[in-house]
């Protein structure tokens, strides 16, 4: 017997870019070992200092009087744990100069959750006046966000300007007279920028988040900043990007990429206001929070180590991954192809741009698939586009190179391969 | 700056029923050790060889190649991890005779999410013909799902019949005839209970299910069975009740109840088709689930040792401290009130009606917080009524036994002296 699904149901219900992103992810990590070049995830590396201070955290845990039992056994208010927010406020008003308390955090179940509760506030039909959007002012974005208004059509987006930097290097750059021309006609709830880009790994510049937080001032709506890649923690950040955060700002961190992903911890720093209808979406949704990742996390904000160990070990190792990725793909990449990768900025993917692809890049994805190397193509990063006619969305692809290196080089022969197959196509 | 909330968010964001159990129990438990008898939550007993279980868990994770790695920094795909679905598949069939496998089981963050996900996915605005509602045939019902509708008056309700059961008991069952008419007059999306009935502990008899089960046949929309206190785990049942399943019945599961809140580990059991549908609400929405829960549980329920706990050694303790508490409150609720005490059937707490309570319920909690005694007014479990002025809504309390027998004795106490004090009033 097969039940009937409402218009909302629908919508969340009935397959999605990040479903089949997540679906993909699941079932090659399934059948790991078979040879697989998983490059398509937001996975985070195993590194081996991380996973040594988690399992010395779980022994800090189970020699405790209560620690344990804390940790699995008890519910936490919906807005989160109070021990770990002020530890969140207290290092971020210590790393920053930011003026703080705890009343400014609210944790979610991971960060993506976040977003979807924060979108869904903010725009979409309002009590009174037109329905409202949320404005993306740099496009290609990150693909978790795209099915996530509970309500059609609520996000609104601007393409980028491109840099081509040299023969093999581009980097975007918001149009920012587009922006505001785009602002000015619609009704915005927010505008929402990831920082670093997933997927472009661009780090929108100080002066870009300035010129944006004015933007979203002068209409009276709050600029989203997703962090979930940038400093203090995980810091995946190359390029020299001052973090901000005033109360018209809302700032989201996650734990995910330092290394727990499999806590689902997000972390939202907003006024009260907001916080706390984070805290009542939280509570109606899901009841609260679970407690592990905020448990590990909370002592080592307290005593500073895990922004230590973010600076000293995540960010090098990163950067160093990263290096060694561009160099291999820029080895096997074909020279009579005109390919250019993304300025690397941060983030822990390669965004590789294929001007005039002969084939979309879900067909290239489709033949990298094949040959046994996942990523994922870029069209799902494109969203909300006043004009969808746009060649550059069926031109790029992502790829992790957070993999070990065999399986990054492994991966970039096989892409070139592929690469030089469909521009020789007749 | 305060930012506007669209429709959407000011029905999750503002304030709810859930929002306020869930902020004066997290309060209370910050601030515990000053007196405070929290009867309020459900948050499930500390049991020792529940506790010993966990830690032993966590033990062997430490002590194995890679266990605890994969549990906290691994994404596993939104359904939820294959060996822990797998697990729970083949429990219910060794355990039931029943016939299905991991596709019929999706992994939620926390039961309560489950709900969010169900009523918006099966009810509310339909591609065709008129919006949709969830039926609950049996009021008072979960407070926690009285806010979980994305859209107005999602739920639509029936009070029961209730049958008085000597001097100080009573009990509810569902008015077929009323169920019925009220199905027939409206377009329903799903038929929802919770076996037990929290708040009231009320646990639906076979014959009421297969009942219910006929009639959301007949319409053609699924029965939802919240069994988050029932069997096989945790098991807090103390009346003969077969379990259900087949593809017309979504039932769901939680390791709250079995002493893993913290985790937020929901189950739910359907047919593929909404299988599917959760995992994509899950990835969309959040991603993925935690690993936490799932990790600790799948060896555990893969040897039968869960199952034997939940038998063994959650069920007896449960059904004690329930027999002392009802023992408690027989010795103090005032002898010449005319309070009765639903059948303790199952679920973790008392559900005292006091007809002709000369305040409602909501003033009787206030009276209780400010001695010290957290409950949850019976208000909050009256939801989706045609009939808003039904007498009976306002003169339940809801009380947790589930806290050491010391804390429900002295609560017992001042309840009775509150309760003496309302009824003396002019």
């Amino acid at each position: 017997m097969a039940f009937e699904f409402s218009m909302v149901g629908r919508r969340l219900a009935l397959g999605s870019g990040i479903g089949e992103l997540m679906d993909d992810l699941g079932e090659a990590l399934a059948s790991s070992g078979e040879g697989l070049c998983m490059l398509g995830g937001g996975q985070p590396a195993m590194i081996p200092e991380v996973d040594a201070l988690w399992r010395r955290r779980i022994k800090e845990l189970l020699a405790s009087k209560d620690g344990l039992q804390r940790m699995l056994s008890i519910y936490e208010p919906p807005v989160g744990g109070s021990r770990f927010r002020k530890a969140v406020a207290d290092g971020l008003c210590q790393e920053f100069g930011w003026d703080l308390t705890e009343d400014c955090i609210a944790v979610t179940p991971g960060g993506q959750c976040a977003f979807f509760f924060l979108f869904n506030l903010l725009a979409g039909e309002m009590p009174e006046g037109d329905p409202r959007k949320i404005l993306f002012p740099l496009m290609p974005e990150y693909i978790g966000y795209s099915d996530q208004g509970m309500e059609r059509n609520l996000f609104l987006s601007v393409p980028p300007q491109i840099e081509e930097i040299g023969d093999r290097e581009f980097k975007y750059h918001i149009d920012f007279e587009a922006v505001e021309a785009t602002a000015a006609r619609h009704e915005i709830g927010a505008i929402c920028v990831s920082r670093p880009t997933n997927p472009s790994g661009n780090v929108l510049t100080d002066s870009e988040i300035a010129r944006l937080r004015d933007l979203a001032r002068s209409i009276r709506v709050p600029l989203i900043i997703d962090n979930a890649y940038g400093q203090p923690l995980p810091g995946i950040v190359f390029e020299k990007a001052t973090p901000i955060w005033d109360e018209g700002i809302i700032l989201t961190l996650s734990l995910s990429k330092i290394g727990l992903p499999g806590t689902r911890t997000g972390i939202v720093i907003a006024s009260p206001q907001v916080v706390s209808a984070l805290s009542s979406m939280t509570a109606i949704i899901g009841l609260a929070n679970n407690n592990v990742g905020q448990t590990i996390a909370a002592p080592l904000l307290e005593s500073g180590e895990l922004l230590d160990l973010a600076r000293t070990v995540v960010q090098p190792y990163y950067r160093r991954k990263c290096e060694e990725a561009r160099s291999a793909f820029q080895r096997e990449l074909p020279a009579h192809v005109p390919w250019r990768l993304h300025s690397a900025e941060g983030a822990l993917f390669l965004w590789l741009w294929l001007p005039s692809l002969p084939v979309n890049s879900k067909e290239l994805y489709e033949r990298l698939k094949k040959r046994g190397v996942l990523v994922i193509p870029g069209e799902y990063f494109f969203f909300g586009l006043e004009s969808p006619d746009w060649s550059h969305r069926h031109e790029c692809i992502r790829i992790s190179y957070a993999m070990d290196h065999e399986t990054v080089a492994t991966g970039a022969r096989i892409i070139g391969e592929e690469i030089s197959k469909v521009f020789a196509m007749p």
